[in-house]
């Protein structure tokens, strides 16, 4: 919505900081969802299960790297760059660790989709090395399929698993959306970068809203895809 | 010793059985060993670290995704070439499930030099793809530097610890040989192939020692990098 910003000198300051501040953000989330993926890939019983989840964390392992090799370009310790988004990411995943490799498959699914409409937002708002970063990061394919299939036959087996995960999905959405608001109200430039607010802090609410709703929308159709009514 | 076996029409039939075996086992045990390091790497406190270990299991996840898409083209299902070996590589895991982080750092470390060791061992005993594919997994390079510097590091800061994972260390090495052993009683084709055994069954015992002899000498001066007497 607010692609002119940096063209202002103040806000490419701001949006310099923001930028940074967002890369921090994906790098963690890129590990920690690396992490956790792997970790159920670690429970799943099964080898087919096992090997497709660990391939997803090593996409997202993949992410990471890059986000850091940025970061480091740029003159920052991605450690450091990383830490002020460690306890709303790990407060996310510690509200939402999965109770089986279905969950965690779920979880894998939902949060690599929101990830990549998220990644598709803010793309539009970068300019030079981040923006191209994040579209390298966008070009991966995902393990869509697996999942889908996975999920759908898990239900054909027994439809009952069908609500569990679907309220499971929902949880998901919800403690995102919730730690997202955290992380926001405490990072004005990191804010207003991603939902296109005014130069100086304040973001724009209309555009807020429109973002969550596309995202919304786009993780209805997942739900969809695998079989889920949310 | 014995890379002429190949050249007999018998033990080529013998020898083609085996290296199959030999694929399916190092696939199971790179695809386990990459999830085990990730679990590890995500109970480590220290994004460093987790960083450090997460990297290492892609390089295991790189290894496994070769060595089944091998087994694909010698038109094998890789799952079913695994499940031999999922019940003997598990319960070696099972029974050294590291206590905290750098037991899992040394575990990784050592694992991935006792395999590397394996392979070179192995090496001069294959011919064509498979030679070439243990070679290439060979060519990766480890991440030595960094688990040396951090458990010498953990050593200075407290030097109990050395005893504590000297011990670790050759835990390690006692469940490996006796889970390996489990394994050669019930392959004979599969033993033969490693420790270069005659054509038609039965090893060499001679060869079968001096390779533990190159293997543990080889962990002794790992050992040794890391600060640990052994």
């Amino acid at each position: 919505m607010n692609a002119e910003t940096s063209k202002d000198p103040v806000a490419a300051v701001i949006g310099g900081d923001a930028v940074l501040e967002l890369l921090g953000l994906l790098a963690y989330a890129e590990l920690t969802a690396c992490l956790r993926t792997a970790v159920e890939a670690d429970r799943a019983p099964d080898t087919g299960v096992q090997v497709a989840l660990a391939r997803m964390a090593v996409v997202e392992f993949g992410h990471y790297e890059q986000l850091a090799a940025q970061l480091v370009e740029m003159g920052q310790d991605p450690e450091s760059s990383m830490r002020p988004f460690v306890a709303a990411i790990d407060a996310f995943h510690d509200r939402t660790t999965p109770r089986d490799w279905l969950e965690g498959l779920v979880k894998a699914f939902v949060g690599d989709g929101i990830a990549r409409d998220f990644y598709r937002e803010v793309a539009t708002r970068l300019d030079g090395h981040a923006r191209t970063l994040v579209e390298q990061v966008l070009a991966d394919e995902g393990q869509d399929d697996f999942a889908v299939r996975t999920v759908r036959a898990a239900i054909e087996a027994d439809p009952s698993v069908a609500g569990r995960l679907a309220l499971w999905a929902r949880r998901l959405v919800g403690e995102a959306i919730a730690q997202s608001q955290y992380v926001a109200v405490e990072r004005d430039a990191l804010a207003s970068l991603i939902v296109g607010g005014q130069t100086g802090g304040g973001w724009d609410l209309a555009e807020l809203g429109r973002m969550l709703t596309r995202l919304t929308e786009a993780h209805a159709r997942r739900m969809q895809r695998l079989g889920l009514t949310d």
